[in-house]
């Protein structure tokens, strides 16, 4: 291995990075390759013999580029944001340079420790209950995971683990697998698909409860839908309640549910997968008020703090029950502080064995951020929402179609779902700018979210501008 | 956002990139740090202003640097390898900067289709049977999964919901948590722990069966559990075999188990994390023979195919038995080209919905490298292995605890455990070579593996003359 090879060509693909990034809005946001478009481009097999950097990168410009959807974009509104800034890269280039696998303690102490710490950094920043933070003597704490998804899945499968027991310890001949078949978890009709996922993978019965007219969860509703289950000879064991939903950024009323899910000892997990970043800013601390009620709460620093993918954080009330849920301790994992009680083995916190050292680009982007940094691209990025917002309202052809919170608008043209479904096609047609709908009570609805952290009022009037003239074409030509 | 800072400190950083991994034999490869060095460190708290480059530079030495295991140190000998190279790292950089989040195609159609196109090159480079390659109108095909753990789990529950559906296509009325209360799933005593965690986190029963004196899962064995769990009453549908197991490199007789597993309708998976890489050379490749008769095949280039973390390559025959195992699709997902069958959307294939562009650094590592490349590094691995063992066996107090086939040799002193788990702990409180042990057949072994890329024959006779001059001071001392 030539290692001095990377001081030159490092040094080429960070040029090559930073000309990508600073001319990104020249290039069609969206790409308007067919599918299958790439295995034509490229050889049927990999070359027996080395090619050169120079011949790669040439193949990247002629090959990737033109099949890549430039989520970092100023013009890119779909979905969610997604991180990348310049302390990202830099944390994760020395991530792979050190390139340790953080399975335990002993695999590379600094890269467990550094995930504990910049986990309770985060969780301050958030101003979490203490019980969340693991300090140095408290029983809960944080850990990355790879995606919310992953996050949901590991809290039902402590919630239920932590059920079986608990009835186990009154009837200790029944089985786990028969006790499964009784159990039952809550999400609302506003959940994230993974949600329902975390239920099929966890072979438990998800019930999919309705939001009420502000796509919030109610406690109401999970209290009736509690006594019906429990009336019905089953066990309520996990909610999953959700801070800013996918579709619309809706919050579920944690409020409420908090102290149900508490008594009734049902396990509440918070998603805020989205929303979470801006728990930051102390005016949008107030969305997480009922978060001392939950087991435990994950948010996607990789979404909207500027952390590049993947860094997803979790916390929990009790790392006991993390870790009872998959404990399997084989010898080659062993090491002399395992049962020392003073350190973390994270592969007990999660599915993947093997980890990244994904705390280091926390780290660069905490620091060379600082929380003021962070703070003022929350509010920029709510503020340009509220701008989109602002010359929506002027245009009484379109309608909101839910509160504007954070950095996201769903609106709509007032008329036919077809006629909204046929102005997204035509914008993404376009591939100027570049959104994705959802589907809120049975109405179409266009989803404009403030993603690229280069996005400013002149790329939401361009993005305005578009939709307006798009909006006249369809009317002109009839649609309704 | 200022991405010109990049063009500086992207350069910067790949400066100290270099000189850490070129120097990196001049650190103790194993930290000498006590838990809860780091916290005492940093601050309590993130914050408030940015802070320089600089400092967060000078912390990474201060902070980081001394609670690290160097994987890549050539004096590193533990676990199994994981990969690190010029390309892998380039790729890697080009990745963040894109930063898109794969989950569908239309989320960034080049990130999708370079990666099934990346496993079908992969696939042919190990010569899998034809029916686990996507080509351009198969049914089977490969994705990236995180880690193997996370491909066993994928497998388990695939393999789940194909029987379950079997199950019901006779008997429509039986619920599926009642089937799953009857289904048993199998693995060897020699396999990896996140096969156990699977058998957890999918809620079924899984047996660990015994390995021969070989340490390998034969035929025989199978059969009769299969047999008496039928007996039972109970339905048999999955076992995960093992090419290379985590302790030893042992090998499961897949040309036994393979036609029992179809004729039995039990989905064979294949976990060949390790000893996968391999395969690419002609040579080693008869390890594989029985592939034809698995489900699902896993393995990790970021173990031994200097692909940086993470990368693990999963393939399986029909991808509609993955799919179908996790579907759930929302509007603000879908996309135009959805229902074509002319595209993947790599979300139904796993856990996580978001993912990283991760098939860039394969393509980069199998270009830049050419197979010729890929195969003189697992070859000169492999002989290291063999160097080691020569040594070895030149010593009459060591005895070699199972055949060396592969990069790794586990060796004990002829005597007691507590004599080798005396060893060992000198070996790596001495902090110039690490190690861990093994457990197999109630032996306490050595496992000596031959990791990073710049491990060279010097390296080894320096390992040996440490464990040497170790076992003649312990003996000296009187343990026996």
């Amino acid at each position: 291995m030539d290692y001095e090879e990377f001081r030159t060509r490092g040094k080429e693909m960070v040029d090559y990075v930073v000309d990508y990034l600073q001319s990104i809005e020249e290039r069609p946001v969206y790409p308007s390759v067919e599918p299958g478009y790439l295995r034509h481009l490229i050889p049927e097999s990999a070359p027996e013999q080395p090619h050169s950097f120079e011949e790669v990168m040439k193949d990247v410009e002629r090959v990737v580029m033109p099949g890549i959807t430039h989520w970092h974009s100023p013009h890119f509104h779909a979905y969610f944001p997604t991180g990348n800034s310049v302390p990202g890269m830099l944390g994760d280039m020395l991530s792979n340079a050190i390139s340790c696998i953080g399975f335990s303690w002993a695999a590379s102490p600094a890269c467990t420790e550094l995930e504990t710490v910049m986990l309770d950094w985060l969780g301050k920043m958030l101003n979490l209950p203490h019980q969340f933070l693991a300090g140095t003597n408290g029983e809960g704490g944080g850990v990355l995971q790879s995606t919310a998804s992953e996050a949901t899945l590991v809290g039902l499968l402590a919630a239920r683990r932590k059920k079986v027991l608990h009835i186990q310890a009154d009837t200790p001949d029944l089985e786990e697998r028969m006790i499964m078949t009784k159990l039952v978890a809550y999400m609302s009709d506003q959940s994230h698909s993974s949600v329902e996922r975390a239920g099929l993978i966890g072979g438990i019965t998800m019930r999919k409860l309705p939001s009420d007219s502000q796509l919030s969860l109610r406690g109401e509703t999970l209290k009736q839908a509690i006594e019906e289950d429990k009336a019905a000879g089953l066990i309520p064991f996990f909610l999953c309640a959700t801070l800013g939903t996918t579709a619309s950024c809706a919050f579920d009323s944690i409020l409420e549910l908090g102290p149900i899910c508490n008594s009734e000892k049902v396990w509440m997990h918070i998603d805020a997968a989205y929303a979470g970043s801006a728990f930051i800013c102390p005016e949008f601390r107030p969305l997480l008020n009922g978060v001392e009620f939950a087991d435990s709460f994950n948010f996607n620093p990789h979404k909207w703090l500027l952390v590049n993918f993947d860094c997803s954080a979790m916390w929990v009330k009790k790392r006991s029950d993390l870790i009872g849920a998959f404990k399997v301790d084989p010898l080659y994992l062993k090491h002399e502080h395992q049962d020392s009680g003073l350190i973390t083995d994270y592969r007990h916190w999660g599915i993947p064995l093997g980890r990244r050292f994904r705390s280091l680009k926390m780290w660069f982007v905490f620091r060379m951020f600082g929380i003021k940094g962070l703070q003022e691209h929350i509010r920029k990025q709510v503020n340009l929402a509220h701008e989109f917002e602002g010359l929506l309202l002027q245009d009484k052809r379109f309608e909101i179609a839910s509160d504007v919170v954070l950095g996201l608008v769903c609106f709509r043209l007032k008329g036919s779902n077809d006629l909204n479904e046929m102005l997204i096609k035509r914008i993404n047609a376009g591939r100027k700018i570049h959104m994705v709908p959802c589907n809120l009570q049975d109405k179409f609805v266009l989803r404009f979210a403030v993603c690229a952290a280069t996005t400013e009022s002149k790329h939401i009037h361009y993005a305005w501008q578009i939709i307006k003239e798009l909006a006249t074409e369809l009317l002109d030509e009839g649609y309704q």
